[in-house]
């Protein structure tokens, strides 16, 4: 089994954490290849950047479609994630939709620990579009001064405060490139920290596994004929 | 007032459809610019379709938005609203968020009749973003055989369903080129119907009218600082 | 066109201030009388007001609907609003519906800024009316001592909380006596203050100029026959 | 005990079966009254209807409160039932409220079998009012050919569409006046039929017995004030 | 009428509070017995104590069915509540659901006051399995040190606190337990303060004296056939 | 890796259908051990049968809890899911859950093909439980007379008729036991037909292999002390 990991943006950094990540999780078990996307911003913070990463995302999955047996998009805005699942024959999940279905599994509520306050509106949105704004118990940010608390501290601060405040049961990661500290956050704060990597991954590999793919008759029907 | 209508596809019989309901409807009270989107596809039909159009809609934007006081999206899949309601300061009307919402305050359900039964899902979809799918009584598209019916006549007898099986009580066209036939339908439906572009310039026009935009603090903040 | 605006209450004072907003909209393109209703109670803010406002409102559109083109219910509680969207065949708004459908268009979420703690429940009542209670991120009236501020500074005061800690994209206020504080409090709390006299009339005057009236075959089809 | 059936329409031959249905549910136990309502309508069959039942249903409140433990409302648009609740200190019960309050109770969906189909919009917000659209499986009426069948005869034929296509597993009379055929129906249909005067009662005199009222802090406060 | 009330845990003591309050609300007018359940735990905390009080729940309806006339599921828990309504041909009613639902037509929003944090989730589990998660403006517990106040005085604390800050317009009571604090709290509260027990049997009795049951033909038809 | 797959009923040859399909899965990548439930009915298909199999399944964790890394409970149903998510450390998920959650993540809508008439609400009330009600395309069940189809053929009609009549993208089995027919469905319906018991151990497996497991401080901490 081969995967093809697409990092929205063209953050080289970034695309090195998703992999580390990745190859983590798969263990030698199957293969992984990570790309950041052509032409696109170094970092998905807006419509915009979704927009502009759009033609880069599907040119990845149009050149390397047949070396791949599923494709998993890479940020937790889930940017684009309709347009790459209607466009290729293969399994695609977005690691957003994946984290938080996968929240919805082992815990009431969870709460989103997201990288600023302008993110906020949009990961309810996308809590919505995934029918699970029931149970997004909040969207929480590291607030207060950067230059008293390190980076990992800060969003500990936040997951505690989803924790003890809003009473969220399980933490989600709102950034592909947090991973490396999910598992020390468990650790502190004594409930599940899912990273959206590895839930996408989950879920990918598994349905590559068991031959599951986009069902391609309605929403997600490839575009008919010519297009001009 | 100016106001700029965006075609979100490249086809020119369907801008001059958009362009002449605009007209009708500023009656030379405003101006309306209708432009198809370079490098667009000929229908939009698909998430392709939509992720192709960003980049010329954005474009028309961004070189056009001095010289307009608002922006009217004038597709019934809204394509790549978000986007321009971010990347521009003027205000942003997507027609078919405003159909549905007019329609939500003439009836109790109302039924999409659109072109085919491909866009369902779509529709639903849209509807479902904008909080007024429970109103959605249903979408209905032209059936049987196109070889005995005239266009107009086999939308006329989807309509006439939604209104007699789905007990819609306003009918919303899901095409911003089947606007000619509005009056016709309405005349024989005996309910009101409603066409995106009218419904959408209703709002937009009065927007600017009394200088009310998008606001620009949460999720339609622009891009911070470089993209890359 | 000539529009009636409907005042629920019998106040005049308030009447004034709602006939100067609208009259400040139309800019002399349309006609707006604006009356308040006979016999109905000075302020609108009990369930008991509203149903005591009913027969003179329904009077008003009697009396008066030949010389009118459309109808707007000028009060945040939109009392009485089915009644008058069946009884009439012009188009009919209320000021509460048009504001919070317009404030759905222009940001992700909004509050409702309005006069007492005694209103909330109403307005989160009338928002799921309308389908909008998810993106009610609060209602907040003036709390405090009124001795220490002005009546402007205490509303300041509580879109300011809705913004900070609610999260709000728009602000809406709850009472169509307010209008004249909308522009100030919109430069001071930079988010759009909505007013629902004007939104009512971006919508009303609207479908007035492109004739969409109210669907009379279901929910608001008239009373048949005779009524006793 | 002592209850106030109120009658929103002026109709004496409702009034009876509704009192007669009062009785045998009371058997003795404790006193019902029912009233027409004075100025009202023959029959609540709109808005128009509602509002105009208003002024005489609160004033038959205000003159036989002292003699009254509790109040229904006893029509199945449950006509100001708000107001009902606001202006009284004593318990109010609305029999649609009841009726498919329990309904839900006892099965997993109910339909509505009501009197026409213009009535199928107003039984459908009225059950979105009270949280229970999710349980409706529908709303049925009968139809057909009334020279053919009785009207018994009709409503049953409804009823079992209801059960056989709809899947109700309960059925709720949409009318007060339908009271006597319900066992008749439920013993023919299998499948519990409810009255909505003996659910009403069930839970007013319930209320009254254990000295729960409505709350009048927030949505029911009464009138503060004079009302001038 | 004679009633079985199941206490689906052991407790004895708690067995007599139900017991009294029972007794007190029947009057006389109807027998009420009230039994512990053998075999299940001294308090219902946990789905596993759920789960382990089905088998005597089960029993205690199936020994003792032909001499009672309805059964009440006496913990706010509802445990196993579905099964019972299958099991017997008796009208069954729990007391979550019964004082949900009571509580929703005499204010606007309630809040359930419950014994710990870690009940906090059943209890919004619970809330939306029928249908009033909108309606429950918050669960409240008590909080603070234990050794400083009453149990009393801490729940009218975190009443009030729902009441002050939560907006609830209704408190309801999370345990069976605390029937005997209800009326106090109700009178310094100034608002409505329900017990589960009084709202069931409310309920239960008056579908008793009506001759309504469950419906058998979905959801809760009881097991068809040998079991194994 | 080891798995407990628990089949809630006792039947033999089902259990030997869920283990195939397991192993299958698995393909020798981790161990699968597949354990009908002692004391449970041959088949669960009401409340009764799922509170009678929580003894037998809660013996079944706590008997062999330390052999294994993760629990699966095979029955589309998902019956005692919560208590077992509850009473054990290991990660557990339930296979209606995952089927469901897997569905949302492949198509628009889907469809439940189940076993008869009498389960379709238990699902529609599964499917609400998962907040996937409003993907719920329809549940379907074999109709007609089964003389004239096999079985296969029979659920292959239910299917088709969800697909071309319910508009659904992807078909879920209703039962574990009805495995084997998934890919030869799928193949003629030219929709991902998906099975519970792969779903599940997708998810399942994926837990295990990432540390992931249930959140234990809210919804599912365990029983605190002793039980009476």
């Amino acid at each position: 089994m081969k995967l093809l990991i697409i990092n929205p943006n063209s953050d080289i950094a970034m695309t090195a954490v998703i992999r580390q990540t990745a190859e983590d999780f798969a263990h030698g078990a199957f293969e992984v290849v990570c790309m950041p996307t052509p032409r696109a911003s170094g970092f998905i913070d807006s419509y915009q950047d979704e927009a502009e990463a759009a033609a880069g995302m599907m040119a990845l999955v149009d050149e390397h479609a047949d070396q791949f047996d599923g494709v998993l998009v890479a940020c937790m805005d889930d940017p684009n994630l309709d347009a790459i699942k209607e466009v290729t024959a293969k399994p695609v999940v977005g690691i957003a939709e994946a984290a938080m279905k996968i929240a919805s599994m082992i815990g009431h509520r969870f709460s989103i620990v997201s990288t600023s306050r302008a993110s906020v509106a949009n990961h309810q949105v996308l809590a919505r579009k995934y029918y699970m704004e029931a149970l997004l118990a909040s969207v929480r940010y590291p607030e207060g001064d950067a230059a008293d608390l390190s980076e990992e501290e800060r969003f500990f601060e936040a997951a505690r405060a989803a924790v003890d405040e809003d009473m969220a049961e399980v933490i989600v990661l709102g950034c592909a490139g947090l991973a490396d500290m999910a598992k020390r956050l468990e650790t502190r704060l004594k409930v599940p920290v899912l990273d959206g990597v590895v839930c996408g991954l989950i879920i990918l590999s598994g349905m590559v596994k068991s031959g599951i793919s986009i069902s391609k008759i309605g929403r997600y029907r490839p575009r008919q004929g010519p297009a001009d």
